[in-house]
């Protein structure tokens, strides 16, 4: 019958996956001992009658090859307990503490883990482990040192670029952003990968409202010993007035069709130093917000932002353990 | 600076890591022991302003947890050599020979693969491996005794339903054709979860030029000792009149949000008897066609539907290891 399949060790599973990092390396030597390497030749390939007669399909070069891999189930479980916070353990092992949220071309920076969305160029989700001391700004640390840049790290077929941004109107917003991550130049780098940005309406949103909520997470450190931020894309379907269907729409931008989120999504898990957990959502349209409106307007109940984006959040730890949801103590109705 | 993230053994990038099945069965030991369960807690969420508000945010009852993980980066590099057909092999080994398309949900069945794209309810892609054995139909076996059912294995919030495709006006589309799949009733039957679903438009498409090519590539099973192949949704861009921007527009139907794809894509690798390898890559429009249109009207360059899909197909074959693409000799220009 079915059978989920389990090609690879499961990290993250269980918490000696993450603790120490040895498994982590001695897996990564495996891997690569496997890893050899291939050329393939740039093909010229003619004469296909119905190429211009299928809308938005892309042509372009062919370019070297890439690739794939690790497919993984999706399990039906997780843990009792609320898993410990890593000690000694890698970055990504203390950011990525309660459980990805999502099996996809993930990217681990020196502060910050991404998944990519290779479909629509932009990330499905961008994790972060905030704290009073990983929030400090350094001497010396700029964002405007930073430049936008393209991720070669992404095989060229799925790479946005800055061309795709140029006047189209749209923001390159961050989705880890600069600011949460100044303790060196390098750190603050990284955020400007064009793999960590999506097209967000500039005045009114990526530079007002969106930036209000992150400094609002980045303030959460003073409240909180931990704060783990997830953020990224949705595209949510609207009914439509004229045959009353509900459709998905966003336009794409660029030569690399660079899709345009019609929303986005913040999920923050705090913990505070006697191990109190509390959970906040957030769901904004990428469109101009009245300054006016509160932040609080725009929470949601995490699940909902769950089915839509098709993500699990913070899965390894029981919602039970909870003590707050959305500013709401829980268990005391 | 940047680390792709290797957490997990990475099978199938070698070879070794498919024969025998033997690391996979240990693996799966190792993925067990570390599993243990959780009973997240039903609860009510209130008292949100803003759900009115948010457009398509789905609400919905909570259920119990499942999960993720398993992150892995994308290689840039794939083996030099055709991969050989693997020999003692498990049935997704020898299915997969040339390497997963992408990273995901990923299922494997008695006779396909799949991987699952949870915030679409759809697959991502199907992948199968045809012969002139395995397409053969064993004494009673009937797709008549198959039921259409939801995939349990998919966490409740993303899984499709049959009451989705109720009056949507959509057929249930199988990715992986049934009429591939009737050596023993099990696999007709896997054919039938939903995960192997996606709306397609019945008269004219799913029923007619849709089923036309699924035919005609069990057909291929007569040319070649292997037939390969890979089939999944497209959600492409068109430019609209008004504005004259690129937008991507499809609806979602039922409670759950299905996606109805634009387009489907099937890409084909058959491998002759004396080891040539040929390819086709084809895409149709999930609208009516007619009858008289030839299938080769659809191929389109492969590359065009990997940039599409975000997916890499036959990322382990090298394609100057091609001796045709769409009928064409390539090499000898």
């Amino acid at each position: 019958m079915f059978k989920v399949l389990r090609l690879g060790f499961v990290a993250g599973v269980g918490i000696s996956g993450w603790v120490g990092g040895g498994i982590y390396e001695r897996r990564r030597r495996e891997h690569r001992e496997h890893q050899e390497h291939i050329h393939r030749e740039h093909r010229d390939i003619r004469d296909y009658e119905m190429l211009g007669r299928i809308p938005g399909l892309p042509l372009g070069p062919k370019v070297s090859a890439a690739t794939a891999i690790v497919p993984a189930g999706e399990r039906g479980v997780a843990v009792a307990d609320i898993p410990p916070e890593p000690v000694n353990a890698p970055r990504v092992a203390q950011i990525m503490r309660f459980g990805f949220p999502g099996l996809d071309h993930v990217r681990s920076h020196a502060d910050y883990v991404l998944s990519y969305d290779r479909r629509n160029r932009v990330p499905h989700w961008v994790f972060e482990h905030l704290t009073k001391d990983s929030i400090q700004k350094s001497e010396g640390v700029e964002r405007s040192n930073s430049e936008f840049k393209e991720d070669t790290s992404i095989h060229e077929f799925f790479r946005a670029k800055n061309s795709d941004y140029k006047h189209s109107g749209y923001d390159r917003g961050h989705m880890a952003p600069a600011g949460n991550h100044r303790r060196n130049q390098n750190m603050c780098d990284e955020t400007f990968y064009l793999s960590n940005m999506a097209p967000q309406v500039g005045k009114g949103f990526n530079r007002d409202k969106w930036e209000h909520l992150e400094r609002y997470a980045r303030k959460l450190t003073k409240l909180y010993k931990n704060v783990y931020i997830c953020t990224g894309p949705l595209y949510l379907p609207r009914k439509e007035a004229s045959d009353g269907k509900m459709y998905v729409k966003y336009e794409v931008i660029g030569a690399n069709n660079v899709s345009v989120p019609t929303h986005f999504f913040k999920v923050i898990v705090g913990e505070t130093e006697d191990h109190q957990l509390e959970l906040e959502a957030y769901v904004l349209p990428n469109q101009v917000i009245p300054d006016e409106t509160p932040l609080n307007n725009f929470q949601v109940p995490v699940d909902s932002v769950e089915r839509a984006a098709g993500l699990l959040f913070f899965d390894r730890l029981s919602r039970d353990k909870l003590s707050k949801i959305n500013g709401k103590k829980i268990g005391w109705f």
